[in-house]
């Protein structure tokens, strides 16, 4: 098997399949984009991605882009590590809903946020940043009641056991049993909705300010390959 | 194995997880949502899909929205419907890249050149509007240009077969291999893209003024399975 190459940028779209292929454990190499020297508009790597995005990677003959597609692609590869549950399951359908909504909605009003003038222009980019905040928003608050219900539909768990686990959740120590996205189960959807919280930490109600996203959150960071990722990166505190 | 159903809206997004299950032949249900209604915002649909957003689908016990994450669940379950390549191959790393950039890139702004108000309200809808057109017309000369390089890749063909190929493709008659965003081989991206190439029909350059494109649609709509959905949602001709 050949060895993958992640062209990444600290903190960029890069960091969920970073994460990824630190939980796989197996041998990988990363290659820093210079984005302040617009290395990623360079002829270079716009063979790479013809987007001019981050990231890209590359594995023997193959040449990936799209975050959530390496991340779905190394999991494949890897189905030792169990970052993905198996194909035709109602699990695997669920990671690929939460998948597509984090990137498709979290993420793409997470770009506009981070760039309003493409669609405002100098003209109207304050109120289409303000309109992009409001919405991301509403999306964390909708992952925010996704984690609650599945504490309340926890059915391996008495009522008092139940309570417990909410009340620390709510104190913000990690949960005894850690809940995922998945619920019992961690996956690549998990890596991938740590990147995006993380660029809320600007909001004026960030992903953190949540009680369940904070405990997952710190949940994540308790993860070794995921503090590894964040330090290799050089990412600073507060990382989220 | 249950029939599954398809809460749907005519040429909403369940267009193309409603071609799958068409291309894959077996029993399904559709269930029609009534937008004028506002039906998708009630609190049975919103049981189904919290963001009250279209598709659904029910398959036993497993609700499942997300357009992208129904059509792999679909194809996943029916393996002899050759609609994805196989787990991890590269040409199943492709088939992910090109369902995450449809949905996260070209899907989103799309639904902003639908919904201008949401991120620039009344006083700047007109702008944003206008912009998220043009963001989009650059995603889809980026998927003419695949196109494009994909006939010219063809490494099968001679020379001149190829450009016979491309000269009947300019002339928007079917190319005689049919080329697919994959290449050789039909896949749940296809269907995916045409939706999103039909949204555009309104555009000052419509993906249909591409030649690839156009060719690309001809061939869909010589599809029996996509014709006959198109007929089954009453979608008015010209269909894209």
């Amino acid at each position: 098997m050949s060895t993958p190459v992640l062209y990444y940028v600290a903190g960029n779209a890069s960091l969920a399949p970073h994460i990824v292929l630190q939980e796989i454990g197996a041998p990988y190499d990363l290659k820093r984009v210079d984005r302040d020297q617009h290395e990623h508009k360079s002829a270079d790597y716009l063979k790479l991605n013809p987007s001019g995005l981050i990231p890209a990677l590359v594995d023997g003959n193959l040449v990936l882009t799209e975050a959530a597609a390496i991340c779905l692609y190394l999991a494949d590869r890897h189905p030792e590590s169990r970052l993905t549950p198996a194909l035709g399951t109602p699990e695997r359908a669920q990671l690929y809903k939460w998948l597509m909504y984090l990137t498709n909605t979290l993420q793409a009003e997470l770009s506009t946020y981070f760039y309003p003038h493409r669609l405002g222009g100098e003209f109207a980019k304050g109120i289409v940043q303000v309109n992009a905040e409001m919405r991301a928003s509403a999306m964390l608050d909708i992952i925010e009641k996704h984690f609650a219900d599945s504490v309340n539909n926890a059915t391996e768990k008495t009522a008092i056991e139940k309570m417990g686990a909410h009340v620390a959740s709510l104190a913000n120590a990690p949960l005894a049993e850690p809940q995922w996205i998945l619920g019992a189960d961690y996956s690549i959807a998990d890596a991938y909705l740590m990147m995006l919280c993380r660029w809320t930490r600007g909001f004026s109600r960030p992903a953190r300010a949540r009680p369940h996203l904070h405990c997952f959150l710190v949940q994540m960071m308790a993860r070794p390959a995921v503090s590894h990722v964040f330090a290799q990166e050089k990412l600073l505190t507060p990382p989220y």
